[in-house]
């Protein structure tokens, strides 16, 4: 009986219609909506506009707020009478009235919207929880990753949520309903899922975690590397103190450093992976996890690279306008007048060729770091061809890397063998991280000698060097 | 009859299927477009695409210039005979011809696409017009706010168009279309709201309308105030002439400060609402209009804000190059020189902290205020989970907010209690753009104290101060 | 028997559902895909989670690798058998296996979405030879331009895809199957168009390379435009050896000359479209085909033009800090004391205004640049209205050309008169890049005419001269 809900927002007009090509319009479905909060008031809003009639359960549906226009409110048995489908956004703590209505809920599919505030609030999933309470019915948990924000400005097209529940009907149902709504749905199994699903919305930028701790790590290490080595060392050998420079000077050392090594740590894992392919002779072994996890942040490693690029460049800028910078000028020019005043200022035509060609390789470096991140968006990476993404990310990318070593490289062009360079034994910042670049770049022309890439090519083909060689048609990928 | 029409590029292929999943698959729809401008060719393209069949209906079928492959074209009478939904795409003005073939167009849904050109052009809508001139067909006004340009390159998916009508079975039919087509489809009830549909894509900008005028606002005050102080000070009190400082000095002052009070406005209504909130101990109670009007241009303030700041930060990059700024180092050097030859010229280690934090303080703050541009681009926040989102949004906007406020004290940080500081008796720019941030900042502070923010979060998850406890659960927002 | 398949992953739950709304929920359709690549792989991923059934064909359905939760695997016949659509994901160098099995193939549906390495690398097209192997399949092309990449990570919304094939009905499956996936299809024709279908991933940024060579040949030309006149010159006529400059200088000034005409010729078209039109009186011819391709290529234009003017701004921003132009302010300081140490130093205020003026102008047209960039972006121009997208485009797009090109002139202001300027009786680069942009503007201006403006506008609107006037009715667009 569910059509038989009122329908007052579909009066019949005026004209008399004989609709020629479509089929006489069915009355939309009618969906429940339990909770008038944001999020309950949202999902109805969103509901009404993919073309469902909607109804909302409430215990005082005559003082419930702001409803989204077209949308019914009655008791919370009556509108559990009148659909099969019920969206339970309503708070964990207060489903135990829930129970007091099982009866009603009967055969009814409730799709579990909640989430809690920590992990590990409660000894069971809030969905487990809703089952146990309302045995009678079908819970599906899911859709507890969309926001109230989300759905209010139809921000769903393309979006992945999950769905579990132990009933395929029910999920079924569930899905049609999502997939309405332009959202794409992933099936995770039966009900016992559901605490995976729960903690989900509370991961903070998960695959974020590994890249900023690197990214951490390497900058404290490089901090502290290089106050030791400039800062303390001046006051401890010179007993100048320097100290000034830690703001912004030792910033604009240790922000490139690192920038440059996550960049090469982002092109390191396929590096890596295309060794192990060539000597395993396959491409059909798993990676070993570590591969497979480094592989997955790749993305969100040069996005921190391109982020301390760019505090890089803009430290670079400010150089000319700090007070250390202008003081140092001016005394320059001061001891210049008072204490050689008779020959004339010297101009070094080396020191002219090679300071501008380090900053044009920075600056080139700079502008390729940021055509790779803006590919890495997702509306223009999903506009580009598979071809043109593939070329942007590995060749734009290598060649990137390349510049912005040889950056690094010309920056100690001359200082390399001078012994002042290697205060108390270490080398300079660097000289460090230039290693892990070099290394890349190294094993990434090996990878392009003609007779590895031949080989490397037709195992990405599918070939296999252990295996019958008739026995492979169907196991080898058209793409990539 | 509409599934007559001939199908000319369905032609039967070679091959005869025995369709196993798939249901024999029928006739495609056949729509009809009166109007083969670039918006009805455009149109018609789309409609191809989606699967649809699509005639014209033209006065001079056989000159009608480019049309997408696979349409028909017909006469009017002819085009309207075969399909039961007719798109309009004409202007107004030629309407007259549609009421001569009313007799032709009896139950058909005709779909009104116009735009005028200014607003009250016409004393009624065009779909009103149109519902009068043949009032046996069912009118339904909406997609008007859909472009050629974004027809043609399938820029639909997500976008949200309007529709209203008196039929609710039209409404349905043009509902499902614009659904196959990608759109979102937001129903406005009867055809007396059509007025309201054709004035929406007249708006420019609708949501930046405030935040611009806050914006001007603010800027033509601060550039007046600072002439005053400034220009004008120097050239009655000291008889200096330095009004080419108008160009860049000045602007470089006003920047900034409209950027830091825009940043400010953004995170004030939160923080009004909030205390709303608590004094009313609900969250049920609407928020006065100039609240919500504030709270949904947020993101427009924000936005103009960074615009700004990346103005001062261009301005703030050039200075070292300007004539004036080379003009008065050079200036100073000299006068260095001749007076004060002696003396070694002295290096002050807290200047150059104080300038250094400055500068460190407002780097980090662009940084960070480009973020939350960045995750403001659709494609960016649509990506986030709400969690991640909300972070991203609040507790990052504050950080930026407390960051770039620290900037503007310390720019100040030793000119607070000097007289000349005060011409005029008027505070310079960079203190009274201070007052808004930092109110902002102490009634966040305040809201963050741990018993004012265990109410607030009660109060946020529907627990109302003066309501009986146990009537609560069915009120309840899951999320945000 | 489709139908027949195992359905593990749909066990009905404990929960005995009735449902009331959904009509009973039948069982997904099954699809089949030969080949456990990396495509394959996707792909099926992908189906299962847009609700279908998956079966792979594999000639070692036990040792195939990781396939995605939920799919079967079988043997290619076994496979075939239970489904009528087949996705061929198989290299074309291992389609002969699929003629020895062309009796299980009959009547089903075969997407062909193999790629080639290299253009014309076979006598005729994949599809075509594989419909020659299975003459009693129908063979349809398409998708071949999704990758692997696109298809795991949801990046499928709103994107075009081609389809290719002799049989309506099997085409019209696969496009059903693809608008499930949220593609957009586009017809093709016949199976003779799969040629054309698989050159298509092989275009790498095909509507980049006409702007590119362009930008190439510009820069090409002003770099040894600027190389003779600048440092060969000083090299002949002076014996200066300032060959140095060409890493800094010479980028910059061979840059910002490129990115305005590049501008400029982004809003040539227009103007030209627009004086056809008027001489025309029509807008119902079609434009000459050279004017057509520069149309369509305009926005690549733009964002070359931002790029090179990025460059441009980094350059500038590293000036002050080169070894040379230090150098330079400093022997002017030391010969300003030696010579000239009696009169003060004197402060031109033209100078200042001047120079302050150029950089103002500089820094708002690169401003305005980045925002007409950022508004390119597919999602922030998909979210503005067709009227703001116009407004941003055309009135912003002109008014960041009159700023930048006024930021030109400025430079040279003072120097058109001078003899020293015309070395060798060539001007100099700034002047010959303000050709392009001076014309745009002037043709711009007589268009903004009220008169040429007004028939202009009726023009646009469908108004043609030489027409009898009656007539015009249902040739008028609404829109643009």
């Amino acid at each position: 009986m569910v059509t038989s809900g009122t329908s007052e927002e579909m009066k019949p007009g005026s004209v008399t219609l004989h609709p020629l090509g479509t089929a006489a319009a069915p009355e939309p479905e009618l969906l429940c909506i339990f909770g008038t909060g944001d999020l309950g008031r949202s999902l109805g809003l969103r509901l009404l506009q993919s073309g469902y009639r909607v109804v909302y359960g409430s215990r005082r549906p005559h003082s419930c707020g702001l409803l989204p226009q077209g949308a019914q409110v009655m008791s919370h048995a009556a509108a559990a009478q009148s659909a099969s489908l019920i969206f339970i956004c309503v708070h964990r703590e207060h489903y135990e009235f829930l129970e007091t209505m099982a009866s009603h809920l009967e055969g009814r599919v409730l799709v579990d919207l909640s989430n809690n505030l920590k992990k590990d609030m409660y000894p069971e999933a809030n969905a487990i929880y809703l089952q146990r309470l309302v045995p009678g019915a079908a819970v599906v948990k899911g859709l507890n990753t969309l926001s109230a924000w989300a759905l209010q400005n139809g921000l769903l097209a393309g979006k992945q949520v999950y769905l579990c529940g132990n009933s395929a009907e029910a999920k079924q149902a569930v899905a049609e309903m999502a997939t309405k709504l332009g959202l794409t749905v992933l099936d995770r199994g039966s009900l016992s899922a559901a605490r995976e699903l729960e903690d989900f919305p509370l991961q903070l930028f998960r695959e974020w975690r590994l890249p900023v701790r690197v990214a951490a790590g390497l900058t404290a290490f490089f901090f502290f590397y290089l106050l030791i080595r400039d800062v303390i060392y001046a006051l401890v050998e010179q007993g100048d103190d320097i100290s000034y420079r830690i703001m912004m000077s030792l910033g604009n050392k240790v922000f490139p450093i690192v920038s440059l090594i996550m960049l090469s740590l982002c092109y390191l894992p396929g590096v890596i992976a295309a060794f192990l392919q060539l000597y395993r002779g396959t491409k059909y072994k798993r990676f070993p996890p570590w591969l497979d996890r480094w592989m997955l942040c790749r993305k969100q490693m040069g996005l921190i690279a391109l982020g301390l690029a760019f505090l890089h460049v803009i430290y670079t800028f400010i150089i000319p306008i700090r007070y250390a910078v202008r003081h140092k000028v001016i005394s320059r020019v001061v001891n210049e007048m008072k204490n050689n005043k008779t020959t004339p200022f010297y101009f070094d035509d080396t020191e002219a060729w090679g300071t501008d060609s380090f900053f044009v390789l920075g600056i080139l470096g700079f502008f390729l770091y940021v055509l790779l991140g803006l590919t890495s968006l997702p509306s223009v990476g999903g506009s580009l061809s598979w071809r043109e993404f593939n070329f942007i990310q590995s060749k734009l990318g290598h060649l990137t890397l390349s510049i912005c070593t040889a950056h690094g490289y010309i920056y100690g062009w001359n200082k390399f063998l001078r012994p002042s360079t290697y205060k108390w034994y270490t080398p300079p910042g660097y000289m460090l991280c230039l290693i892990v670049p070099s290394v890349v770049l190294v094993l990434k022309l090996l990878l392009l000698l003609p007779c590895v890439d031949r080989t490397l090519t037709r195992i990405r083909q599918g070939w296999e060097r252990s295996q019958p060689r008739g026995d492979m048609g169907e196991s080898n990928a058209t793409n990539l």
